[in-house]
């Protein structure tokens, strides 16, 4: 017997007939004599349509009122599922963030879980077999009594969260994907599914543009040891195929040099040129971007033609590039630049592996690959299990295979 | 200055855009220096649909299940008026039922109301001069922690309950008509609005028909002398029109005889003919009814023609004759009756009147009226300030017409 969370998301759960499936998964598991907790999305399309609403009634809306808004799609799922588990025969209760509590700090639309509570729900496990059906993405700030929500992709935390608490032997987010991928697919077919992938990989992978799991859900799963499984919620209930652990590096036998590749479109890139080179001028540029709350990432700085002067290149959020902008025109005089230029048709590649801490050289091979098929690095970062190279958007197919051949990633033809 | 409950239903709240117009019917009372507290229904169609999604998910669903979902509704309104109000300039957040907290019993899906704990709200509107937006139809029962909901109509029970518990001067409902008439508009184009009526009087409306407040919420504002002001949101929010107070008789200076006239077809009929006229054979025909749940109305007992059985006719809930039938004639041998007959095709028409309590003859005068016209009487029952008959429901428009004119209600042509 293990205890399990499981996870569905607003795909999933979209409608009553996709709510009874989501049962059969769940009674598989109970079936199997499993403890198990569900965390359960609003139906799709339910969050965006709330979220409409408050932007319609002001786009300066009260975040704590959003987040009472929000949060009610969850309700509605978590006791539908907890209706159609019971006409199975499995007993079932549903559970609103408040009512775990799930307690997060004070931070509306973007809470952090601080702590769980889930003695009730688990001592409900011995005494009744009772499955427990959690509303996701919500929780409640305790000071205030107030309904907080985790921003998106919340659920998926949720999860993590619980599982961690009520000590799960595992978490499984069934998603619509059949697990985690060497890289996107849909850009090269011969993307391989992973069995397994450490924690730290997976952190990177979700923080350089793979969609399949929130950043803040690995990062809690990582600290907590939450081995966590990601799987399809659109397979035949009774019988699923594998999906991809994410665990501890010592539950990976064969590890690889390189686990993956990522992408991210969400990057454009800056540039200011022939600014004088003088102490200070970096807190210059970046403190007025850090206030701003504007994440900066690449930064390299080359010395100018005329040698008295640096051109320096940095990258922020695309959704922040127009803000950037700004700013940076504000501080010409204070920082004493010849131009601003800019680019948001650029994307970030990345490859990541644990393997790359034991072997010397690794980035200096996809250097060499990308240049002989005539792609243009216009920055690099790496790090101690990856690094990324910033490229024009149009080779950003290409340069993903390139490196995936590279690596030994494609599956066998 | 005053404490004001304002509640306002579905169809008040249908959009974004109706929510906005509410919002201005509350700043108008803000600005006259109220203290406000707003009790809203979910929108219009919200809550069939979360209704329809349970039955959906099981016809046998766990009430407490079917109240997590239902409930949410109410939470959304909420939210987004709240956002609305502040957007125009006013303080303002919203209550779920569990903040209040409004406590009910455990009766999921019709639970009543305990009390309600409105001190945190009160202290707001003095230290913040806050509106308190609180989500109707709902409540918590604290000893399991869970949520619950009044049934259908129940924001306005939400609303005299919430009045009573802070004490507010006045209860104001609006709906999608601008008060109470001395009868259905509908079927007597001569019927007049009217200024005041007594609890007691509207009591009686409500139970005999009229459908402008549930009987629940007349009931409570009846015992906790909460003043209640029927009025219409369809109103300029900037010059609404008057509406009907509902208040205690001592306010009320000019008392008509009879002020109302209501009606209701959710009426069927059972006659069991030939039954033995021996002690005992009451309880025998009603028990089981009463065991079944089944509320028996007008009963007239008349002897037979062979003058040692008698005839007994009665009234249930329309959508209690099959079940009624059902039993009767399972107790067939134990009763000892001849033929069970029965219609469906019934009305009943009352009158209401504080009057009728020191007036004498009043009912017998409508009787003489009915028979000029050549309606049937099936059936009577009066009451201190009512009297009802049941008649064929083909006279049901005649039949209220005409007492409307007997007792002077017509407005002037």
């Amino acid at each position: 017997m293990a205890r399990l969370v499981m996870k569905f998301g607003g795909t999933s759960v979209a409608d009553v007939a996709r709510i009874r499936n989501v049962a059969r998964h769940v009674k598989r598991e109970v079936d199997a004599g499993h403890e198990v907790a569900v965390v359960v999305s609003a139906m799709s399309g339910k969050t965006n349509e709330l979220v409409a609403w408050c932007r319609d009634a002001s786009l300066l809306h009260d975040a704590r009122e959003y987040d009472a808004v929000v949060a009610s799609g969850e309700l509605v799922t978590a006791g539908l599922l907890a209706i159609v588990l019971q006409e199975m025969g499995i007993q079932a209760r549903s559970w609103q963030g408040w009512q775990v509590p799930i307690l997060t700090d004070g931070a509306h639309g973007t809470a952090r879980i601080l702590g769980v509570e889930g003695a009730e729900l688990v001592a409900r496990f011995d005494e009744r077999h009772e499955v427990a059906v959690v509303a996701g993405f919500q929780g409640l700030h305790r000071a205030t009594g107030r309904v907080t929500t985790l921003g998106r992709g919340g659920s998926d935390t949720s999860a993590v969260a619980l599982a961690a608490a009520i000590k799960a032997d595992r978490c499984d987010i069934y998603t619509d994907v059949d697990g985690v991928y060497t890289t996107d697919p849909r850009i090269d077919d011969r993307a391989r599914r992973l069995d397994r992938i450490s924690f730290e990989e997976m952190l990177e992978m979700a923080s350089l543009g793979a969609k399949v799991l929130q950043v803040r859900s690995v990062e809690l799963a990582m600290v907590h040891g939450v081995r966590t499984y990601v799987r399809s919620s659109f397979d035949d209930p009774a019988d699923p195929r594998s999906g991809t652990l994410i665990c501890d590096e010592e539950e990976i036998v064969e590890q690889q040099v390189v686990t993956g590749i990522a992408y991210s479109k969400d990057e454009a890139q800056l540039t200011l040129r022939r600014v004088a080179d003088k102490p200070g001028v970096a807190a210059a540029i970046f403190g007025p971007l850090a206030d701003a709350n504007i994440n900066v990432d690449m930064i390299i700085q080359v010395v100018s033609d005329d040698t008295t002067t640096t051109d320096i290149t940095f990258t922020v959020p695309r959704a922040d590039y127009d803000r950037a902008r700004t700013i940076l025109e504000a501080v010409r005089g204070a920082v004493g630049y010849a131009t601003l230029q800019g680019a948001t048709d650029v994307v970030k590649v990345s490859a990541i592996g644990i393997g790359m801490r034991s072997h010397a050289g690794v980035a200096a091979r996809a250097f060499r690959a990308l240049a002989e098929k005539g792609i243009n690095i216009r920055a690099i970062t790496t790090s101690e299990i990856k690094f990324s190279v910033l490229i024009d958007a149009a080779y950003t197919e290409l340069a993903v295979r390139t490196l995936h051949s590279l690596y030994g990633l494609d599956k066998a033809a």
